[in-house]
């Protein structure tokens, strides 16, 4: 198989990790080989010491990217949950790769504040943490995202399935056995994106 | 195919990477995918920032070694070419690791500092060159290696030769089908080594 890289970008508590598991588990149980780089395991692993300035930013998110390109030409399927604030490093990092999924998960603030349990929107909302993306620190939306999840407005299983549906109409992993839970109207909107983007 | 690390550690102009990429070669020949990290590039790539304290290096070896497990725990053979001076971190790195092996580049200072094309071993010798390891920064020779090569006495074809064969010993590579280039006397070194060492 084809290796790939999918890169789940958002703000803090947007969902990156839980997604980025649930999509591991899907893809390892259809035998195919997977590695998440998690932001905050990467931060220990690859970025120790970095901080959370835009240049340190831009440094952490092409270290991440690197580690998908070499993963990801060798078959294997890197998926990056960080959350890659800025349009033109994740730019930059898609045009290192043959095979790119970038996955926009997106929430309101508020939604996002009620879904933390750290707390840490509520801090960050009061100023006393710096450098929080989507409140004190700039957040770009990304403009062509090949998959665009609500995920203040969707069920985890209806992301998922957004997620794996998507690879499957582009053909990079194999289209499962079982039913598939996708509604019509669903499928129908993954298709307009695919075709909008000139995939399919 | 399992994949595998093969790390190549010695001095500065021992011969890593031109090693490394001959066996790059021959692997890829032999249909295995590989990927190597070359010292130069990794610090560009995952390093940048970093220096040439014990620290520096160590955390440098250790981001090299996440990188190379990732990618040989999904079936690819990674090749590290680094100085890696510390058996500490060198052990470490091993341990995170199914399958690893260690190659050792073996020459006297003498004979690299008439191989420096870039005349860093004399500046290093005239103390314009702090951390120059083997000169101004300490290198620990590896203990038991899997592949010891002394290159200042070998060909680049024995060495590489050396390398392939203990690899197909280990049964970690394929055996080639075209005629083999071992001399009986190295074929039996190399097994006593990796007897030994408790491999076979």
């Amino acid at each position: 198989m084809k290796g790939f890289t999918l890169w789940f970008t958002g703000l803090p508590c947007s969902g990156k990790s839980t997604l980025a598991k649930h999509v591991e588990e899907i893809l390892l149980e259809r035998g195919v080989p997977v590695e998440v780089l998690d932001g905050d395991e990467v931060r220990e692993n690859l970025s120790k010491g970095l901080g959370y300035s835009k240049e340190d930013r831009d440094i952490n998110i092409r270290r991440i990217g690197w580690v998908c390109k070499l993963l990801s030409r060798n078959g294997v399927v890197a998926i990056a949950a960080a959350i890659a604030p800025y349009q033109e490093i994740r730019d930059e990092v898609r045009r290192w790769h043959d095979r790119y999924v970038e996955v926009y998960l997106k929430a309101s603030i508020e939604s996002l504040k009620e879904r933390d349990v750290k707390g840490m929107y509520k801090q960050a909302l009061a100023g006393k943490i710096k450098n929080f993306t989507g409140i004190s620190d700039p957040y770009e939306e990304p403009e062509n995202p090949e998959v665009l999840l609500e995920t203040d407005q969707e069920t985890v299983e209806e992301s998922v399935n957004k997620i794996i549906r998507t690879l499957e109409l582009l053909e990079y992993i194999p289209t499962a056995e079982t039913e598939t839970e996708y509604s019509a109207d669903e499928e129908e909107k993954i298709k307009t994106r695919l075709k909008d983007l000139g995939y399919i």
